[in-house]
């Protein structure tokens, strides 16, 4: 192992220690300490060379390393057997960074929790029709904040059979905090009805910054990692403590922007021109390794947040799922199953032909359907507010007064609908908070609009395949209609897998969503004509 | 007739003379008179003395006879001729207890009257389909409140044709007071369009308490009956004046908490030791009977609002349907047409398929189904609030400040949603509104996705049948997915029937509806499997 | 050419040179001038009689000809060669009826724009199924206010392919004013995915009063015309630049209040004593013809807004379609296509059988159905409201207190819920806001309930079509039930275009509805009864 390559990756204890917390609070608000026993910082970059850089010079720099990290002598007297422990945990940048942790937790609380989108005034009417048999139609949800984020994918019924459950029933869905506090694992044998036993340790990767120093790059296997893409996901999940953490955005050490989902480096990386985030041909976005690139990272000169946001606000594929070329399962040893195509509704399909992956086959066509995720970062790439250079936090983490008087970025992830003057009009100085709802409540009505469309005709396909089926329709036929189905699915899916309802990118939501109409009706076209000519 | 069961059984006058009301009046204010021309207590009880064993030492000891009855010099002239008049009419108990009976009839105005559940964002949308060809099709609206019980029965479209119309049209769509007044009957010849004849003598018992004295036990035909089962609807619609009375729940002799509603008090003694109110193997209800069991109530020791609203709140049958074993029809003769099962969604259809009965076929498929009605009693059962000894009236009649001032308990049975202080902050105090709300919130979104599964997994099951039996499947797999129609069906509707969206008893709601959904799913499966086949 | 039919009809300038602003301005604000370089009213009286009797004693009498009018001097040289220029702007009128002309343009922000009807929640949620393949399913939105009706008309993706675009994209989409000052054309070669190529030149003279002068009655072929039925709508589009003037209702040269809509006129003298305005045998218009017929006005002695509203708020037909007698096409030569029916839903589809014409046929039935516009004068007549002689303006153009202090109609077409004070309670003295708004929304609620019924059959209707077809049903049995969805369609489409929810006329409402469902299920027994018969 060489030396340049090594670093203070450790054991990672994630759920903090009650006896450390007054050394924590200690060493977060004493000045650095002077004291050699404290502060080993010399000792540390002797080895941990890139630490050094990253740190010296930086707002962090005069950090004892013993604020973030302990049990140093026993990693001093044999560095491989004993690693140093880590702490990952929101609270502990909390104690200086008091209004962004606090905004992190707020609990908006207008509507309720679990919410499901397939209701018929909800975002995806049809999905139990259009998705079946995917897990998503047992339970999915509109999302809740931040705060939830890891105890809403372990809660809901698609994941794992409804094992974890509310340790205080309904009581506790508002409850924020570590994740064991708040879920029971009520055991294996635990089964609800009409659940899914979705999840995989590499979707936890973008919900958590808990596995950060267990992760391989790409979560491939490796004896230093203690999971990997093939582990059992309950075995990571009861491992998971907290939501996302602030060192998914910022550089412990030095502060610096950053990012660290592996599959959002590799997929920059493999595109450095021409990836979504690159203007003039290039990012500002300098790659690290350690560990013989058992880890990555991506450090930024400056704040992008497209990027840091981007590390989980992206279609990826995260499941295991089938080639189209020869229908040939995909399991978690492949490195198809952690793969951020970056691309948007229009290329995503070609995307994924080339990838030769799919994620399952419709219950009536057979289709080969992709199972979209949130795909922001696609979405509003080449959008009016991303040509003018806006990024996602000016919107969605507007500046606003503490509870100190102090001025921050909040860090709640707001729905900028709620906060039209901070999110809106700092840029449109000559608009107003009533001009400017009303244009955003246009493009979602306009967008809407076209997604109940492109959901009708998607039904009509399905209906008339299954007819076309029954009525003993050529498979050539069927095979043709099924591929419409095929290409209307994945421009249809994106846009209620999209946060945004259109707002982010109004033109290519329309583009795709008539694109997948028109695709639909083709193959519904298709069917009549084949069913017309059998009944002659 | 043996003596110590007669009572002051009465002919009922329910529309109160304009000329009696002064002398009430007169009575309620004016202390008990000694004048023995107006208390005649003592001959009363020389004949009643069950009336007596109420009355004396209860607060109502002192109101003399006639505060409630009239006409005695007939009735003590001849006994069985003359029967004395009796005072069924809310304004007479709010003479004294004013803010009861003014909040009994204050009317909440948000949203308006007569909306339909049967719509997309409604309580039931696809009701037209899953319901064909019940009568509940051609209208079933969101419930108003108690004062409208009778009215909205009378004027809904499935109810006779049409012919009970609002007296001002939609001017008096808000008035509430004594139902002709509100409303008048068109007559025989007079139908709307798209109509039912739905209604019948014994569904009218849980609406009003005017038949109390008319009324045998169970219905059943008698000469001293005015009314029974096999009597004309439109005929005690005709004579049904008031919504449910404050007697339905308070002995007026005594003022001990009661219930009159027969068909509940026979399925209390059905099952004395298990039934949904027993605790440690039995209820504090003590059936009194009166004149050879023609009538029977149930006085309590202690309220126990979960007895006396589960005379109305309940799945219950009023109507003709047929039986199971032979398909042959049952009617109004028939007593299982004034039943209480008092079993919940788990429960019911073994219930019914014992007790031989259900209550009509689907139009598409033919199964058996039956028509649920407002099961909130057995849901409640059984639930968290209800081991914790909480009962209906403490959340929905919250303890509220009347116009005098005073602390009374509000008998316009409020939604708790509206009165979340008052309603749960007494037991759940170290909450806040804010997340009480919440938390029911959440509840209900679970639930009504939920219920928006089970409709379309019906949906699906009904299209399915639909195109087996158009494909020419065996009438075998027809039947077996009949069977499964039948299941799914029940623990389905019990949902939409029940009015708290699951928050009665969030578990029994999943674990039903969930049911329904597999149930659906599997019959689904049948019948694909069965067209699968017969293309080979 | 006779004298006395001559007027001073000329070429209409409609975008108002800014240089004769100042003019204008002058004109309306000075006396009228005496000197006779200004005030030329004796000179045009001299060859317009018609004029002259209009405009003398009236309030405008003192007006000069300039105020309106321009380029005297050589229109005097050679009256035919050179018209006059006319100002068809709003903004003339508002230098005098400020309050009016601003109240007209004010904009409602709530909810937003482009608010498509075909959606769960919406006003006409199964339209894509029901309205398949007709132009309204590429688009359909809640209508805003009438700023927005020429500017909404272009800019639907139903019109033209998508051309006419809003010029600032998003942020443009609340501003209101000239046409082209909002809107751009893209050109023909541009062309959205999934758009109509829907308008005509007829249907424009309901939006706009632009082309008052330059279309001849009934919008016939003529030298004198600029446009008629069979000109290109884009360019009478793009020469459109206001939506409705204040002259489609009050004559600018004497106040009087008129009506200019062709085919309104033609219908209201078609049945002179039976229309659904007459009162006892007639009504009070007064038609003037000017240049022998070419134009005609109507004049009434006193307002009476249903027929100034009804010029636009009917059912018409201003596009091509076919013939019931032998299919054959209707195209904008024929008069057919620029036709006011003036029926109501009960009587529509006989009238346009007698009339020979339909608008399409349905995609999957091939039924030969009617497309209704907004038919809200029909509805009303013959209503409570309308028996009780209240107008449209009572309710929608309440009086109101202007910025300057004066009460004023506005001109805004309020919905009345928004001001129920102003609207109802002028005759409703004993009401509250509270009760009506109660009424209105029960009235809706219901009538919601019925639409949402008669679309559910409609519904099973066409499915059952599809699947009989299928089957191989008899010609005859489908053509059966394909007339019974014919009934069944216009009794059901003309309330989702009507805008009332049946407030209008809430009998004729539940009427129409209800005999659309049975018309519907009638259709949907035949091809049921014919599949079963079929399967013996």
């Amino acid at each position: 192992m060489k030396k340049k390559n090594r670093t203070l990756d450790v054991a990672v204890v994630c759920v903090i220690s009650l006896l450390l917390i007054p050394v924590l609070i200690f060493a977060a608000k004493a000045k650095p300490p002077g004291n050699a026993a404290y502060d080993i910082r010399a000792k540390c970059y002797g080895c941990h060379d890139e630490i050094k850089a990253l740190k010296e010079g930086s707002k962090h720099a005069k950090l004892a390393c013993t604020t973030c990290h302990a049990k140093f002598d026993a990693h001093m007297d044999d560095p491989e057997k004993h690693k140093p422990v880590t702490i990952i945990d929101q609270q502990l940048c909390g104690k200086c960074h008091k209004n962004q942790v606090a905004s992190f937790f707020n609990v908006n609380r207008d509507g309720g929790a679990r919410k499901e989108k397939g209701v018929p005034a909800g975002r995806s009417p049809m999905q139990d029709k259009l998705l079946a048999p995917y897990g998503f139609t047992f339970e999915h949800n509109e999302p809740r904040g931040h705060a939830f984020m890891v105890i809403d994918q372990f809660v809901v019924d698609r994941f794992q059979g409804g094992r974890f459950q509310f340790k205080e029933g309904w009581k506790g869905i508002d409850k924020t905090g570590k994740t064991w506090d708040v879920l029971i694992d009520k055991g294996a044998a635990f089964k609800l009805k009409e659940t899914g036993m979705a999840g995989n340790p590499t979707c936890i990767q973008c919900k958590s910054s808990d596995h950060i120093l267990k992760w391989k790059f790409m979560g491939d296997t490796d004896p230093r990692a203690k999971w990997n893409r093939t582990s059992s996901v309950v075995d990571v999940a009861r491992d998971t403590h907290n939501p996302v953490g602030c060192i998914h955005c910022h550089d412990p050490h030095g502060t610096q922007p950053r990012v660290v989902r592996d599959a959002m480096i590799q997929a920059i990386e493999r595109d450095a021109r021409n990836n979504i985030f690159a203007k003039e041909g290039k990012t500002d976005l300098k790659v690290i390794a350690f560990r013989d690139d058992f880890r990555k990272i991506g450090v930024m000169g400056k704040t992008d947040s497209r990027m840091m946001c981007a590390q989980c606000h992206v279609e990826y594929n995260c499941g295991g799922g089938a080639q189209w070329s020869d229908g040939k399962p995909v399991t978690f040893t492949d490195r198809r199953t952690n793969h951020f195509p970056l691309k948007n509704a229009l290329q995503l399909l070609k995307h994924y032909r080339e990838l030769d992956f799919f994620d399952f086959r419709h219950a009536v066509t057979g289709a080969r359907l992709i199972k979209l995720q949130h795909p922001e970062a696609e979405t509003y790439a080449g959008s009016v507010h991303d040509k003018a250079g806006v990024q996602c936090h000016q919107c969605h983490m507007p500046r606003t007064r503490g509870k100190d008087g102090k001025m921050f970025s909040t860090h709640g992830m707001v729905k900028p609908k709620l906060t039209v003057k901070a999110s809106c009009l700092g840029c449109h100085k000559d608009s107003t908070v009533e001009k400017k709802l009303y244009e955003i409540e246009s493009v979602i009505n306009y967008t809407k609009g076209k997604m109940r469309k492109a959901e009708y005709w998607l039904g009509q396909l399905i209906d008339a395949y299954a007819a076309a089926e029954r009525m003993g329709v050529s498979p050539t036929a069927l095979d043709q209609a099924r591929e419409k189905h095929e290409e209307a699915h994945v421009l249809w899916e994106y846009w209620t897998a999209e946060n945004s309802d259109g707002f982010h990118n109004p033109d290519l939501a329309r583009e795709s969503l008539t694109e997948s109409i028109a695709a639909s009706k083709a193959g519904v076209k298709m069917l009549s004509d084949a069913m017309a000519a059998l009944r002659k």
